[in-house]
């Protein structure tokens, strides 16, 4: 079969996404006899890993875990270069990269024809208000507009279509998926009060906060403690804005650190404009994610937890409405490592190649 | 000094709040000399710890922990017995038991003039709207009534004189503890925007669910998780449209169970009135608390985490403010077993006895 | 492919090591299209889920994680019936009960020509003597013995010929898979020191301990905490004596309960006879695994960590040899549900039909 | 009383026993009216803290948890200077500092006539061969010969009489204190047979591991896993060797990471020369242990744990005894942030002060 000859790379494997990114393309049905070209975020790939520069790793050095997993053996992690790219003929790129290489990479990638799974939020963002609190350097430049309007937003249950011939797939944020999947049924609807305003209480694992050793990823600084961050502020925000299609005022989010490896969970607090009832919310859901395998919307009053979805690439929905039928509290759920990020990408891989939607994710 | 004449019982001394009342009761500066009296929940004693009936058990059995703690070595449970309170002399009786106990012991226990601080959440409800999620078989009795009448809400920071000289303390709820305090100023004011609705997203440790082995306090249920519970359902909803003056459809209200020992957070979210500047709120904060030495207010946009207060006494409260002056953020912390148990507890014998409000609490 | 007619059945799915064979069998590659039957404990399905006796339960009912995972929407957990097997035309039957009912439903199964992959510990034991920690009522029957000498120890990096004939595999302990696979190589080269002792120093996630809330799985007995148990007495030590071919004052084994729900680290001390160096015993390693997909060796003073091998099937193992040659530690890492329970009862599977031993394991 | 006279001063207070230490202090009985003076590690106090160098910061700053407590308001984290601590009078300094800044400094104390409590490994050790794992640059030096010489190992319950004198205090190792409570009873005795190795299995919290954030501290290192490390090579073996009079190959220690912030538990396996019995053990510690308040002795075959001594100064000591009388378990207990480090340390200026060894401590 044809599939065979589709060659995958993953920039960043060193990273907690791309490690995830390498166990599941490891073991993907579809690219049987193909394992991906890993390389490293800069030059050398060692850097992830603390190695001497300029020379390749091997990926059970810098993820013991994936030691001898289906055949990874012999498999290494290699200094980032565009001729490796294309001496080994790489269809498809996964970044899991910080935002600004993947600023600077993506239109390199695209020129030399090779599609673009970015991980990062360097391309999700239309509106340049929004794009602000990233302060990229290349804002403005024509060049730029014309990569930023070949971006997709790599959301399978809200952009189906798009996703499958595009070049450059933007993978979502990870709470940003857990808050839009859970509101766009019922926002599209117009059912929601958007006057009262909506808030999204978000809470993550660690591995949200990423591999680098900081104060605030410190085992003591994580562990028997919750804390709130970036009030106000966060990264992706404005991708609730867009996919929402909300005025800022009319949305409040704020994220926590959990002490827990990983999983999202998403309290949200909408208030309806009419009284409404359980079944029209329970009915609402399951027709917008009819075709949509990898969302599950749970019963009435019936909520899902962090453990049901985590380790999985499954994102679950459940509600609870008050007996005025007014005020609804939606509870949404995913693992930020997978449905929040390399399981998304891999679910975006699928829809690109003609694949099922789900191949290698359940 | 007659400060050694005053003797202390604690009733349901097995939990987890209890053993909380007994460590800071056998340190505390003012009942040197005199231990507290030491009960079980049942004529038992040993029920709590599994023990044989009718018998005493000693105290560092039950809790290994305050094991030749200052002298604990000799103290014993001893089996629930008015009896055993007359012969001791007891003057004031903590209660850490569960509401249909207390609502069963109080009326008994001021009958014989005993002062008491109730832990449970039997007497805390002054409407019978908001205690029917009790479903408390005296409910509607004349002499229910009467206790009730003299029941002050235990919280110095709201209650400081009444508290002096109640009879019965009803010691507050956890999660509404850390919500009442961080709005109550603000509130207060009448700056809050009461129709949009305020949201308060709690989360709180294990212990909070008690130590009976249930489904839910399994370590494999509530580790590596979260999860909400109670929704538009939780009993301490009551206490925050009494203290706060709100209507019910003013306020929602969901707890999540934390994968932590100990500690709670509640992340607020309030709407202004009008525009509002951050020094305002803060002075309003330190203004309202400047007579309180368990609360700490925070510095605008610094925001209080659950290990900073977790086996202190202290609620700590922070807040950010959106740049629209309206939207904001409150966060609250405090220790369950503490702050929101026993340390409150201990606070309100300090007043009742005029002793400092901190003493050894801190 | 015939494949497809072997059709399997897990009584006792609703405990931890059941979800995990639940979810192993319906990916399993070689059984597509037949799911497993699913079957409670008791006479009715439902007891293990808290719901009404005798009759079917969904199965995302009991293990949300497993909805709509691979199509198990519409799978149901049965009352335990002989009828239900015999109509389904159950083959192979997985117990992952309790050790009086395996005891008591091995035979007839047998006896109906099913063969059996008992996760228990009811046939692991030859020696009358080790088995007398579990004070089986049917101890010293004829027909009790006859089932035993059938029963194969099935752990396939020693047993691997016997087990593809076996009618009765007698599933590993999850201490003992880790430190007879450890320690097996060694003292087979007869390089142990026996008459210094080899001190087996385990931990194990809660998971080991069962899904029944105990005051010993409770959230707040685990966390934050580090116990040790079942001192010289423990029942996995006679699958060590048994496997190892040791006696009683041979070997000291201490588990300990670790604050995390899956993996078993044991850390294994041993005095060589003779001073060795690190590369013959490598090879030692490398040589008794070299058929075997499921182990993995470390190189010399390269440690296994427990999330090295969590959520996978494989065992690691690792050493490090002192400057005297003589003093060597080994720690030896598996996830407790899959290789210490699950995953190994899934390989056996694999042997008994002729299948690649790791596959659906990776 | 002159008790108000006595000025201590911390230095390293950024860290996690500077944290206890400054806690421990401000609410000391003795010292009362005189917080201590705290100081950073380097030039700058800030340094601790990420702020900008040369200037004084709010202890708060550091420690939120410490803020307001007691008083605490007010105090600031100066730089480290002589000049400081012979301003305010300082007679005793804490040094919370690397081993390499605790070499450099102590000597200069003692010329200034300070009094030095230091918890760092640079004065533990008696002998250069057990030293010369730190790699001190002064090795071999005759001044560096002569602070030795003065330097009392601290451990009260071992040189109670010698540590009331002392001018120098080597505050012992946290696994060390662990290990050498629960053997010395027993080797003193000359009860353990040596000829067949002592093995120490000892697993810490991640506070043990320091505050600076490395990938081994960071939250998804250290959470769901276990690891050894230090094998055959951790700092702390000499203390061993030295306090229990011991050959290296009479001992096996290896210490492993635990997923919680704080605690070690030491599982010690030990051979009778001949058979014991349970009560004559237990006598041993009794009699050894009588006049020591830190030291709790458990009942033959009553373990202790983590969570017992975990927030309290207290050594938790147990065993079990095998049948056979000869093979021994011991497990020992205790918070490495006090007993095994500020604790300890006040325990010790307890004694130099002539205080009640437990004051401030319980």
């Amino acid at each position: 079969m044809s599939t065979r000859a589709i060659q995958t790379a993953v920039v960043g494997v060193g990273g907690y996404a791309g490690m995830e990114l390498a166990r599941l393309l490891l073991h993907h049905p579809q690219l049987n006899g193909a394992p991906p070209v890993f390389a490293g975020r800069g030059t050398s790939a060692a850097e992830a890993s603390g190695g001497a520069p300029g020379s390749a790793v091997p990926l059970s050095t810098i993820h013991p875990r994936l030691m001898d997993n289906n055949g990874s053996a012999g498999l290494l992690v290699e200094p980032f270069s565009w001729k490796l790219f294309k001496s080994r003929g790489v269809e498809v790129l996964f970044l899991a990269t910080p935002h600004e290489q993947s600023r600077e990479w993506v239109p390199e990638a695209l020129a030399r024809g090779i599609r673009v799974i970015d991980l990062s939020g360097a391309w999700r963002l239309n509106e340049s208000a929004n794009r602000a609190v990233y302060k990229f350097e290349d804002e403005g430049k024509q060049s730029t507009d014309a990569v930023q309007a070949k971006s997709v937003y790599g959301m399978p249950e809200l952009h189906r279509d798009d996703i499958r011939g595009a070049e450059l797939i933007a993978n979502p944020g990870c709470y940003a998926t857990s808050i839009i999947l859970a509101l766009k049924p019922l926002v599209a609807k117009g059912w929601v009060d958007l006057q009262r305003g909506i808030v999204c209480d978000s809470k993550s694992g660690v591995s949200g906060a990423g591999k680098a050793p900081t104060a605030k990823t410190h085992f003591m600084y994580a562990a028997d403690n919750l804390s709130a961050y970036g009030v106000f502020g966060h990264r992706h925000t404005g991708e609730l804005l867009e996919q929402l299609e909300l005025q800022p005022e009319q949305i409040v989010f704020t994220p926590h650190l959990l002490p827990i490896p990983r999983g999202i969970l998403s309290t949200i607090y909408v208030w309806f404009k009419e009284a409404m009832d359980a079944d029209r919310i329970k009915s609402c859901f399951d027709n917008f994610y009819a075709a949509s395998p990898m969302v599950r919307v749970f019963s009435a009053g019936n909520l899902p937890q962090i453990q049901y979805s985590a380790y999985t690439n499954f994102c679950d929905i459940g509600f609870q409405l008050a007996k005025d039928g007014k005020r609804c509290v939606l509870v949404s759920c995913l693992d930020n490592l997978l449905k929040g990020a390399a399981g998304q990408a891999v679910q975006n891989l699928n829809l690109m190649y003609g694949w099922n939607e789900a191949e290698g994710l359940v």
